[in-house]
């Protein structure tokens, strides 16, 4: 059973570089997990933790750092993002939790770091609101999912 | 085969509340790897790769990151960590780097989300160098190892 | 009709200097309001607006902010709080949102521009998140409603 | 009575997309205030209180800060400002300082967020260097005052 | 002659570990210098330049900067700096300016770090601000000039 | 003799307004030297100091803050940087090491402080990572080299 939940779509109000017609749009998704115990899970779940609604803060703490990407990578140069979404997928037969950040931005730049980063902040902020029920939480599978627009073209990493 | 790479290690000068008798020190080791292809292995082994020397860059974003974890994690206050080393163990069979992230500070506090977002980076910045070479790099396993001092005593995780 | 969100309660685990019989601990507590119309009243309250869930996204922004006040304001030094929490309360008849950020620390130094710098942000990130519904709310009110601790004692400011 | 004090007028030199005949600048207003008492006003006209300069360091602190919007309020993206300018008038008859924050910017996208924050951040900064003195200070009346360019068109809101 | 212009003494307001008789104050002073041209020590000097009061904001840059010293130089560490003090000394003569910057913190740790980048960056405002006139203003003889406490003891540094 | 190492290329990967007829990249090198001790200079040399590769980090440090330039100097604004890159000339017989740092963006708006600003901090990361050693280190003749595009046309500044 896959539940979904939704929110924090981030999106720039018509930017000046955003047109419609250029045809040079990228788009990065990248893909990675936390597994937890069912304590955790239902926690989660229930939005309401000690800490307040877990899902809800990872987002908006994952939409900050996709911001920040320049700032922690050396070698990352400021992107504008245009527009950056965290989803989650919570599966409950195994424990996990997918978190999927999409960000978009303009022209021939890739913005795969920008997506990876707002991923695995937004995994280690779950870690760090529900550490205090289990500490043997696990974080994996970080992963480009797919990338389209910038040089390389089109990529679709299937897992 | 493993070899091992350890620099930038991190230490305060005598900070002033690191006393030796005060028996408060906390630790926290965070672990995590990612998974490369051959042509980047052989890369960062060679510590010349077009960016750079990766693992010198991530050990210092590594570092970096770690002081900067409350700016990422809404629910994290202000740490003044004590030390901060970032190792890596490279398996030339898996085409696995580990990256292994100690930190250690003062007082009943966990330093965990600081050791875990040093890792995190660390690798992030791994991804962002050789990522013109492959795209399908998957960062993982990245848990918290070992803790000890703070209020939940000695922790260790097997993996 | 006073309706009361309460989230985010950010505190530190047991940090080093926060002794129970310390009988430092300093608390500030700041307000502040933002009068709005009646649609973006509605979906503030609906929890779900286009960009999500307004009132949570504010207050995660708000502890964080409060965190970076010293990086802010230039003559602020870097305090290591050890809580802050946002509440809020909607008052409907007039359709103002009233925020409420409180901080403690440890010391004879007051904590009172971090919970003022809480409330700002709070406050323009509901404006900045409703500003698709309209460009005439207004941010007001915002003064320290007590503090205690600290060398000035103990203070309260009605209104 | 109206003295007025203009500083800090900072202005990018001839940036790349600022073309003349672009037609597609956007300018922003915003606007607020802070109440003091007699002491506290004559401190700020003397400009010479115990912690310098007060409003030269709060149109810097505001301009900085309007730079940072994007790493203050979760949704904003980041913009690079064109220009950034703050005002101050002081009214004696009152004792109230208002503060006016001017931002402009290049496209379709509006930066009233950037003008707000920077006049927040002026009036936060003019309470924390006089906060020794009175701690009743208020600060209020932060709104958009007028806007132009972007999608919304030409905006004006009266007071 | 030496014109001498103090302003922006940032001091913490008893801060809970400043106890006056620890005996563990840590003190450090930077020095440094920015070599113009005439017309450029005169705009400097009248205070009045196209971009605002020039030792005023620099005053400011210099103090935000000695605070996010660890966010700049990888192996720093936080510190809660006590104090931070800006002077300048312009002589006429030879169109230097020198910049000093004080800091004080508490314990066996030294501020030397934050004292040099003070002053680093309070010259680099300098020449910012001044750069339409001329490109040829060049910054020099920054050394750490003197410090008290720590492990070290006292350190004078004559030039 | 001149010793020369180079590392740390950064490079935006084709950036969507770096176009190669537009003919606008402005181009900007800073430069700076520190003066160090025989030890340090022979501990630098090697590569492997007590805090591990000195340059290397530098190198690291100085591309991170010439990003951050506007976030120090008030009245810069954001720049996209397209690249930056690092080298560094050890002196033997004067035991000088040299900082040269180049910048690259697009448009009419010069790069100049990016430029300065990464090699000051670069200088000072050096300075940092072997203060053990001696604290009599003198950073200096940090000044503009050569620019080139935007409105100031090209420069060079012979020393």
């Amino acid at each position: 059973m896959v539940e979904s939940k939704t929110m924090g779509d981030w999106r720039v109000h018509n930017g000046v570089d955003f047109g419609g017609s250029t045809g040079n749009e990228v788009v990065a998704v990248a893909k990675g997990k936390i597994k937890v115990n069912r304590e955790i899970y239902d926690t989660i779940k229930a939005g309401n933790s000690a800490k307040g609604d877990v899902l809800g803060v990872a987002t908006t703490a994952g939409i900050m750092a996709a911001k920040k990407t320049w700032e922690l990578i050396p070698m990352c140069h400021i992107i504008n993002l245009g527009s950056c979404k965290i989803d989650f997928e919570c599966k409950e037969e195994t424990l996990e939790i997918y978190c999927i950040c999409t960000v978009k931005t303009v022209g021939k730049t890739g913005a795969e770091m920008e997506a990876l980063t707002g991923v695995s902040v937004a995994l280690l902020t779950i870690y760090d609101m529900c550490k205090a029920l289990d500490k043997t939480m696990e974080i994996g599978e970080i992963y480009l999912a797919e990338k389209d627009g910038g040089k390389s073209g089109h990529i679709v990493n299937e897992r």
